[in-house]
């Protein structure tokens, strides 16, 4: 008897992660030789404790599964549920059951390092049981801070918005140009810094906007930044700076949590201000120039009009792979992006031991930035760039994009 | 002998007042048994005060002019300067001698009401002076708020803008739909509430996100608006609300300023809060369920990702149609649109007197907000809907958009 697929989302979503999940369901409805039924998942696995699970094959006749690859967010729903380290805990056989209970043989899981914690433990525990279910990560972080493999899949996308909204911007700061002004902008990225490095990517002549660049791998000197923007504003009098949410002073304290101590709202409760509105309090007290600061938000990781092609492809690769991989006997791997060449650039895909990949952190390498913390070297500009390469039209309706969802 | 034209930016920036400006431009180079040079002004009236002028038809071999129109921010630059009211302020004479001597016969200002003040000015100066020199305005505003025209050039990208990314906001907001949650977008429009009420085409269908939106034409209470939170949530438990920056108690206060005593930050200066993070806290405080805000910002003005088909060709013709109507002998105009059937939707440039546009302000109407005062009617929907049609492909390098600009 043909076992079945199940398939699910967790962590935050990405403009692509849709498209990995494409990728797996597509590529395991068309092996109908090797799967009885193809199962999504709603809300993780913490929906499927609750037997939320739904039969992707309906997406076919609607259309809705190729507007998945276009379609931001999490189709399925996601979840932030962490399975015990224990694998002697009750919910360990109560999942199986319900495993065996839907005939499913193949496990695949989209997301950031929490969800590969949830692929080691489920492999480790199939291993004890001697349970022959196959249990694949598919890699999904804006983040980009997956070990054991080149890039994550949603970075490419996410980096090209960061990239085209960053150059967008700068024109946008550039139109008084006889007045002095500093633009500050925060980019997602708490403990790594490839999507900050990414506004590099923005400047469209030497000594283009934006000129500074702070990411959270070096401890950040409120002096030195001061001393630099008053520098930069001398050669660029509308100066963009791009800053991690993340950048702290490398004894573990938030840029941002210098500013805690500010104030209390009419409720008594503590103001969250992010390093952006500190840093633009900061400047304008000590410099006394215009400044405005900028939060990119939840569009880094769901605009849908910022698709690099490359990246949607690779992500749909990386689902459709892993179906393969778990085909061949594959377990407890993440798929992984192996970058073969550079000029031009071409990936493979591979599979990589979940077990080591896992609540690891890979951050930008040290050497990638300039001695002084403010700017990235063209080691980043050459690594990032492929990745942002590439158009995708989003099917309109009446004027806007649109977007499978759940009914 | 053959006059000159002059054309200039002024006010803050949209996604396609360099449309305007490509469609003055370009139809006056067109004419060149009607005019010998076309210039810019760089940085507006002000600019052109310290002599700063381009000629324009330099941007042809380079193929600079052709990126114009897909191009945000304003290329020639802005600035934000006020003619004196009294017309024997000196200014007038200087300004009119420099026209004399570049043999200025004919200008363009593109801008919102405080250009359109601009052009009054200069067109009632002119004629007191008996000058033969038209002055023509051409609109461009986000707002929309520009009487005696249907619409502006800049809101239907704009409302575009707001639409999608309420839209991908809204689905990235529900990827947990089993916990409940509020996020808060605040969207521009410090009086008129034409942008935050754009986000009602965000909706997939009946009974979608954004359930609330408020604008700032209606007198916001908050009681009211924790009620209808708390009643909404029942049935959209990713409950996603619209407010316009503007929102107001009704008697002359921001709801932002009911957080001005909130605290000072630690150079004792009173923290700047958006209405958006106000709400932020209150919904937090009164209601203790997930709630974060979002400001969409300056892409709202400055996307290019999201760029209107038909405000693009508009502002283009517009653009044009000032040329003609000037050299058909008009002055102190500005060009408006003219709604001349809805379905399916039809527009004509026309030409209304600048002296009743200028300083004016145009709110959305009363009769297209429902009773409550949280959402919009569907006149509202039919009125704005055929301004987001179509999009445009922007020409695009190395992964990213590749835009003019002044070297």
């Amino acid at each position: 008897m043909m076992k079945n697929v199940i398939v699910g989302q967790s962590g935050g979503p990405t403009a692509v992660i849709n498209g990995s999940l494409y990728g797996v369901v597509s590529e395991a409805l068309k092996k109908s030789d090797c799967f009885e039924y193809v199962y999504g998942m709603v809300n993780g696995i913490e929906g499927f404790l609750h037997d939320q699970i739904m039969d992707m094959s309906t997406l076919v006749p609607t259309g809705e599964l190729e507007l998945l690859k276009t379609t931001p967010g999490a189709y399925l729903g996601s979840c932030r549920y962490k399975l015990p380290e224990d694998l002697n805990d009750p919910v360990y056989p109560t999942l199986f059951e319900k495993f065996t209970a839907k005939n499913i043989g193949y496990f695949f899981y989209i997301g950031g390092n929490d969800s590969m914690d949830t692929v080691s433990k489920l492999s480790r525990y199939a291993a004890s049981i001697n349970s022959d279910i196959r249990v694949i990560g598919i890699p999904k972080t804006i983040d980009n801070d997956l070990v054991e493999t080149d890039h994550t899949p949603g970075f490419g996308s996410a980096a090209k918005y960061v990239a085209t909204t960053v150059r967008e911007i700068s024109i946008d700061a550039s139109v008084y140009d006889n007045k002095k002004s500093v633009t500050i902008v925060e980019i997602m990225g708490r403990h790594a810094g490839w999507l900050t490095a990414a506004s590099v990517l923005a400047r469209k002549f030497e000594g283009d906007n934006p000129i500074l660049i702070y990411l959270p791998e070096v401890a950040f000197n409120q002096e030195e930044f001061l001393a630099k923007v008053e520098e930069s504003l001398k050669t660029t009098p509308n100066l963009v700076v791009c800053i991690s949410e993340g950048i702290n002073d490398g004894n573990g304290t938030f840029i941002c949590e210098f500013a805690s101590d500010v104030g209390v709202d009419n409720f008594g409760h503590k103001m969250l201000t992010g390093s952006g509105k500190y840093l633009e309090n900061l400047v304008k007290e000590k410099l006394g120039v215009k400044v405005r600061s900028v939060e990119l938000n939840v569009s880094q990781r769901c605009s849908s009009a910022c698709l690099s092609k490359t990246d949607l492809e690779e992500s749909i690769s990386g689902g459709a792979f892993g179906v393969n991989a778990a085909l061949n006997g594959e377990t407890g791997k993440m798929i992984a992006f192996s970058r073969t060449a550079s000029a031009p650039y071409n990936m493979e895909c591979t599979t990589a031991d979940v077990n080591i990949i896992c609540n690891m952190e890979k951050g930008v390498p040290l050497e990638w930035i300039t001695k002084d913390g403010s700017d990235v070297s063209d080691e980043f500009v050459n690594y990032a760039a492929p990745l942002i390469q590439g158009s995708i039209e989003v099917p309109m309706k009446n004027g806007l994009p649109n977007f499978a969802y759940r009914k």
